[in-house]
């Protein structure tokens, strides 16, 4: 268990929903929740610097354990003092398991799973590795993530009933080899993943079990893994009554979900974080996002229409970007292939969630929490 | 002519060599010389942010005629209210002619001189355009950085004496184009080039003939262009002792040199300032500059070696960059191509730059520029 006495807290909770705003603390510092976590696989948040992420008001990232893992090798980093040390972020990380990249990145023909774990090959040179959850934990402790994630399998979508039981099944027995090879870590936590596809009796199943071990807190897996949206949001309504809201409550962590008006359907039923590489990997690609449905909350910069507009990316943005330069810098920046271009982006969107996620705790905090849903999904 | 009424000054000059220390004013601030100057190509000195370059402590920066004449295009930048407040870049600004581009960029075998002009096609897109020294004047005026240079023709390396010498006579007679051209600025400066090749003769010619025009300030081109190191020392000291020294002292700007060693002779002779590529190319390349001439002022990052070194970029270096980061970090960062990678290495090698000429200025006040320049280059 780790060093601060009260990991999770809730401080209120939504009159109309099941929306709350609490704090997760770590030896690295607090992460007010709901909160949105962004993806920097390699130990970096692609094109930004730890300071511009302290800057955005970033409370924790997530980095990639089979990345890490590959390289440039958790020993490697947990000589240079651990993550934090390595890539200079004085606030808390999260790990995930590897889990979902082993299945994903690792060549499909040559992934094999047995009770054990997974045998895969490295998408960089063809190696041959092995995960278990007790290789996986082991990694994660070297990482020193403040918060660490238990070795899933997550099924694909779509598969069929008997193979996301299994994967389910295995998911639940991983799940205590993970408690117990984690037994000794120091200020560190762990999160059981729930599985289940999109199967209401898996869902439950899972929720119950996962629900029923010693985790500090609890992730659901294998959702946003292609299936329809709404398929999502079902998910939610069977597995999230299932977890302890009085006594041993938990935060809970929605693997993988980013989408604007998923993070609202999260929320209000009390998802407390969520990770998505969305606003990142758009930042990249020139999207940059904007409180407008209508356009689906995002606009490509490299669009002709940007070249000679002195306006800012966003209209009533804050951020460094606005308030620095205009949309027809980003559109020159981005045309000529300008790596600045890449970070403006980035900064812009994650600044963009960091204050969307600061107008959803304090629309809890007022008990308007549906409002401010309606105001952004239904414009 | 430009605002401020003492647009260069010299402060003093070291005992032993014809080093000096002095002052370049524009109406976006001063420049202490000797002074460096990136590149930014782009209106974007590749991979920073102008708070970058603010922290690094960049005087001033260099923007390509060329390619902002291509993309955006000058009219674009002149309706944003220049380049100044397009890159968000507070302080002063150095275009070129676009000339050195014109020749070295332009498809050669459809590069075509005539006596009023060159025509070309953009290395981007194929299409047809016609420079002229009155057309290089116009663009730059709409960019509106504080310093111009006049439209030159630079002879490749090697090239026979007669074209040499036509070469020359053409960006004279463009010369007093320019000159003639740009009576109108507002705020800017403009400097004349001397050409002549590796030629005594016309070298001596040119510097006398653009050093009697009444350019603001003297630029020396025509060097780093492929020809032997101590060639461009020749021609700095056939060139130097025939510009003004007292009457009429105007600031003198090497084009494309920033080779340490490079440096080190080109200040020895009285330059004031030079632009270079070199820091900001070879960052991108995982070359990172130190104080080492053993080994050329710099090491890649990207040799195994580095994988476990948890040492700073720089040994004394106090950047950002070697303050945060290890030599591990880095190299793990380029080995993994991330974005950060380009950032942090550019970081610092222009901060390196950056001190070496506060060290120059320091040394040639107290009168041991030479003492400097033998513990750097005689190690």
């Amino acid at each position: 268990m780790g060093c601060p006495k009260t990991f999770f807290q809730v401080f209120s909770s939504d009159r109309n929903s099941q929306a709350r705003i609490g704090q997760i603390e770590t030896s690295h510092g607090k992460i007010l929740t709901p909160a949105f976590v962004p993806v920097g696989s390699q130990a970096t948040v692609k094109s930004l610097d730890t300071d511009d992420l302290l800057k955005i008001g970033t409370q924790v990232f997530f980095a990639n354990t089979y990345h890490l893992y590959l390289r440039p090798g958790e020993k490697i980093i947990e000589k240079l003092c651990g993550l934090h040390r390595f890539a200079n972020w004085p606030r808390p990380l999260m790990s995930d398991s590897g889990g979902f990249q082993v299945f994903s990145l690792g060549r499909s023909d040559l992934v094999k799973i047995d009770y054990q774990g997974v045998t895969f090959r490295s998408h960089l040179d063809g190696s041959k590795h092995y995960f278990t959850p007790e290789k996986s934990i082991e990694i994660q402790m070297k990482l020193g993530a403040d918060i660490m994630i238990a070795f899933d399998h997550c099924a694909p979508y779509p598969a069929d009933f008997d193979y996301v039981r299994s994967a389910m099944e295995r998911t639940h027995r991983w799940a205590k080899q993970s408690l117990a090879a984690a037994q000794k870590r120091k200020n560190q936590f762990l999160f059981g993943v729930i599985q289940g596809g999109i199967e209401e009796s898996l869902r439950k199943k899972s929720a119950q079990f996962i629900a029923s071990l010693a985790f500090d807190g609890l992730a659901i897996g294998g959702v946003a893994v292609g299936e329809e949206k709404n398929e999502m949001v079902k998910v939610l309504d069977w597995v999230m009554p299932l977890l302890p809201k009085e006594k041993n409550q938990r935060p809970v962590h929605l693997l993988g979900v980013g989408e604007i008006d998923d993070i609202f359907q999260a929320v209000e039923r009390g998802v407390d974080s969520l990770d998505c590489v969305m606003p990142t990997r758009l930042g990249r690609m020139g999207w940059l996002l904007i409180e407008d449905r209508q356009r689906d909350f995002k606009y490509d910069i490299n669009k002709s229409q940007f070249a000679q507009d002195p306006s800012p990316v966003g209209d009533d943005c804050r951020c460094q970007v606005c308030r620095n330069f205009s949309k027809a810098y980003l559109h020159h920046l981005f045309r000529a292939h300008e790596l600045l271009a890449y970070r403006l982006a980035t900064y812009h969107n994650l600044f963009f969630m960091e204050q969307l996620f600061v107008k959803i705790r304090e629309s809890i905090k007022k008990g308007e929490f549906l409002k401010l849903k309606e105001k952004w999904l239904e414009q």
